[in-house]
């Protein structure tokens, strides 16, 4: 009644290939530090642009690294389908991190023909606990050959 | 710099207690299967009212228990606060439940003095990934003596 | 560059003949109040069931409300298909609502051939300002004749 | 029963000179057009860092402007106060945005003394239609003499 958890179909460098290749401006949003069954590890190094009032970090820095580590778990598990997009995003902040590094632990909830749900954890190089939580989903593009009715943002 | 977990104040028994006394209608929605640091498990008995078109499960229903499941844990670690309330909840739906009871697993990620945020997987009985994420923000009354303003609603 | 909003495909009557026949238990929920161009609205009667500790309102109830609210405005556009499914649904609590009707004001934000998406305001009868906001995702079900691959579970 | 909307107390040249002040790197996330009563419209104009495989816009870059323009709404509301900061966000992705300037329009639906919450729909100047829509929700800072337990993020 219940499937094994599907592992990456990519390596950690396959994907970072790719990023480089398609994505080029995602080297500002993190680095790949950990690809496995059904998630991904990705860390931000934290530079000036992303300080804010009150010796806090940036907000939509987190969101960005949230959503890049979901992609990255994605992609990792569907191969290389750079059309995949974000159809929904939430987040949780839940402690005003320290100027550190972050790291974002994405875990594919759900992974289907058509949507792939998860849900990453960001957490700073300086605490123990999460500082926030993001759920994020994903539109599938169409199999080659597909409708084009069946495009996701149709 | 870390702090470690919170214990559960509360017994299951005294839960149990507490809610037949400030929220009888609550009987319906689950039942208390465990209390345990920062976490709560909560089974909802499926029955007629539940079923909807297509041989699956109300979501409302599923809400209401993830609602419940995280409400309890928040209780268990804060004690005998009834008017602890949502202010945010959010839910992505993983998988069609079969008709099966319905298990929640609420997990207190914040617990500060004003907010308590958490996250509820929701398991069917039936299937070994879960059927729904959850996401649950809610607000801490004043501690008594505390100016009106301090209030959650306002 | 831009399309005229969708015209309603069914009358609140025919909408109220449909939930009777596939959906009876949504009696409890709420009633049709007005089907329009992208939206709908709903009024739950409020009943000793719906209150909650300290004066007010349950929370799951105007979850339920919302998204009953939700579907009524999709069905009314997109014609009979009572297998649409929501996929993802947020709530953010505004005010305390006072033991009064509620009015929900659902608006189609997006309809797609895949995926709707909406928000719903809900109204207490005893207050100007909206006392809940909500977001609503619901996937919606392959044309007849397409392949079981289509579904919006898969 | 009701109070009348409140209104701006900050001119969108005093918020400017603010932003320059406390937030220079918001320069790059948006321009101000507009502060009304309860609401705040804000453009950010595309660049090529915008851009996306498949000729869209990035996501990430949609959601710093919904999170900005809803921050210069409160803050043309609350007054000066840098230190409110965001709890929670959520996005819902409409439709593919062209490559084109975006224009937020942020609603506040409440303001209490804790928390204010809204909504923000993101406009393409190409599109009649949104693009996305956002809800953001900002814990205030305590009033001025307030225990330190009272700060948003404890």
């Amino acid at each position: 009644m219940t499937k094994p958890p599907r592992l990456p179909l990519m390596t950690p460098a396959a994907l970072q290939a790719l990023m480089a290749e398609t994505f080029p401006q995602s080297a500002g949003i993190g680095e790949i530090e950990e690809i496995h069954a059904m998630g991904a590890v990705v860390r931000h190094r934290v530079g000036p642009a992303d300080l804010r009032p009150g010796g806090t970090l940036s907000g939509p820095v987190m969101m960005a690294l949230a959503d890049y580590a979901f992609y990255l778990a994605l992609l990792a598990h569907i191969g290389p389908q750079p059309l995949a997009v974000t159809t929904g995003f939430g987040i949780n902040f839940l402690r005003k991190p320290p100027v550190a590094d972050l790291v974002a632990r994405a875990t594919l909830l759900k992974l289907g023909r058509r949507l792939a749900v998860g849900e990453v954890k960001i957490f700073s190089a300086a605490l123990a606990e999460p500082v926030a939580h993001a759920t994020v989903t994903y539109a599938l593009p169409a199999p080659a050959g597909a409708h084009e009715a069946e495009q996701p943002w149709k």
